[in-house]
């Protein structure tokens, strides 16, 4: 049987280039022989932009969608506006291939550093919803740059939305030897979104006898995650609510430096894009110091994705040996990470 | 000279009046004698709610105005939907006093424990924004409860209502030794939110030379919470992001068990109203065990706001005392706390 993945890559600015690379090497590294691996690199970020005042042309969206996945490293330069490559690239991607479910894992792994260190019972996954919410674009503003300036955001949730993303967390809580899944939102204050979230999360809750489930507002579960993060197994929540917290949880445990993510579509309409949840970092790029590691945990969700369970498995372990040795040691560079990474997946 | 203190008190649910009665204690010990002290108790929440269905009449709104200053212990329980004693009495208090200013300190002192315990230089304080944002309620659902329905929340920003809390964060920072601003925000996606409250901060920070200004998405400022909360002095944000940073400041310092907070009206045309930023924490209602320490430091900011700064300094060194006292003791009870302040400060 001869297989391919066709890959997109998306190097992007800053570090992306250099921990895309170790991504690379590593997906190739642990991909069987007889996978045929074609990737195709996309000249896309503050670059392209500063060259060409171009974010996300409609014919590379269209190439973009002949791929079975997208591995992007970041997006984003402080000499770019604020908004522009996030709306004319990353989100762009994420609407236009419905990436509905940003899924980001939190695991500590042993012989990581960060102000949990130490404690093994960190493993969770937040399912963040990725099309809807106050990320649709829908603000506006009124007499702009004047004293009686009002500017909005409007913040869109449908049953359509919610209810999908819902089943798929339950699902995955199903799939986990804890089942349990925790909804996170405020709907003590945005009473009309929040009702909607927790009606469809209860409805479609009777799907999933076996689930144990739990509602948080924000406030508390930003707490929980430092004090109780032990307590969560599966987290579903909006958009906005989402990207807070991954952030959150990245810092409480692996690290930026480990936190991986998935934009999936998954009926596989459309392509599905792997990036870490990091950003560009300008101030280290072209060091050689970026940690690929939240890279390359992202390789292993597409592998995942792909069907590729038994690679994924065998780079996410890989990744775990690595940093369990790398306690004490002396910081690495990109590359050698890499090395070391491709040692032990091959 | 006699003067005297009008003083509204809401215990509230669950341990709200068991902490409330521990931070009257602790006024009337560090009040100089010539002040009198006349409180009001008023009864407000879920027990009201139950017996009469009233969350804030008319008549109660119009008496709590003829007070210098609202003193709150906690409202809310399971037993009522979630959301009609936020909207129906808390915002609505914040809303009808004009409590733009949600002033919410973070000082991480020696004894307490937590994920970073023993670094002694986390010293900051959240300027929230109080009347805006997405807690104003402009949100609706449309074909509510079917498998179309939408549901949406505004929020709302004004130059006016953004450049009031900008102006009164930029003085706060101007005050302490630092002299450190960071605005927090998410302008990279809410856009037309977000360039108002840049655009706002810079014109401002024009009248504050002195102050050094910086600028995060809220995703990166929970990672540095967490991970450089040394980084921090003042903070200014909007209503949302604030309720989130504050509770996991809350976390990363002493622990939601000493987080004060004050919603303030800064022109006193209605009374400031000062509360814990816990909850009514019905699982320890009742048992005698509540720390009262967040509503002592709340008492603290009353104090300072109606210009008693030397008996609200006295507070809150006792507080430091004896949170530096109370490392490996045992757990004492609410009331052993509240006399242990009651000394400290007499
Ligand atoms: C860059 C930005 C648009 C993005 C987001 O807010 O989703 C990022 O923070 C993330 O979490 O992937
Ligand atoms: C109870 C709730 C309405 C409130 C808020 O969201 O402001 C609380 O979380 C707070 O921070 O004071």
């Amino acid at each position: 049987m001869s297989r391919s993945i066709r890959l997109a890559v998306i190097p992007g600015d800053g570090i992306g280039p250099e921990v895309v690379a170790q991504g690379l090497r590593v997906l190739t590294a642990v991909l069987p022989s007889d996978v045929k691996l074609e990737t195709r690199e996309y000249d896309l970020g503050a670059r392209r932009w500063h060259a060409t005042g171009e974010t996300l042309p409609d014919a590379e969206l269209e190439s973009l969608k002949e791929h079975d996945a997208i591995l992007l490293g970041a997006v984003g330069d402080p000499s770019v506006p604020s908004g522009v490559l996030e709306r004319g690239l990353l989100l762009k991607l994420r609407f236009a291939f419905d990436h509905h479910v940003n899924l980001r894992p939190s695991r500590l792994y042993p012989g990581t550093a960060g102000p949990l260190a130490g404690r093994p019972d960190i493993d969770f996954v937040v399912v963040r919803e990725g099309t809807e919410g106050p990320y649709t674009g829908n603000g506006g503003s009124l007499r702009t740059g004047t004293p009686a300036e009002v500017a909005t955001e409007v913040s869109v949730n449908t049953a359509y939305g919610v209810e999908r993303v819902v089943r798929d967390a339950y699902a995955r809580a199903q799939a986990r030897p804890r089942k349990k899944l925790t909804l996170v939102h405020k709907d003590n204050v945005l009473v009309y979104a929040g009702r909607l979230w927790k009606s469809v999360f209860e409805r479609v809750g009777r799907e999933f006898p076996e689930v144990t489930t739990d509602y948080l507002h924000v406030d508390a579960a930003t707490i929980f995650l430092v004090t109780q993060p032990e307590r969560f197994d599966v987290i579903v929540t909006d958009n906005l609510f989402g990207d807070i917290l991954t952030d959150l949880a990245a810092a409480v445990s692996g690290g930026i430096g480990t936190a991986a993510s998935g934009n999936i579509n998954p009926d596989g309409t459309f392509p599905s894009m792997f990036e870490p949840v990091h950003g560009s970092a300008p101030d280290i790029a072209g060091t050689g110091t970026a940690d690929p590691t939240a890279t390359v945990l992202s390789v292993a969700l597409l592998l995942r994705h792909l069907g590729y369970e038994r690679e994924a498995a065998r780079v996410e372990d890989a990744v775990a040996a690595d940093l369990a040795g790398r306690a004490g040691a002396a910081a690495r560079s990109t590359e050698e990470t890499g090395s070391a990474l491709v040692n032990l997946v091959s």
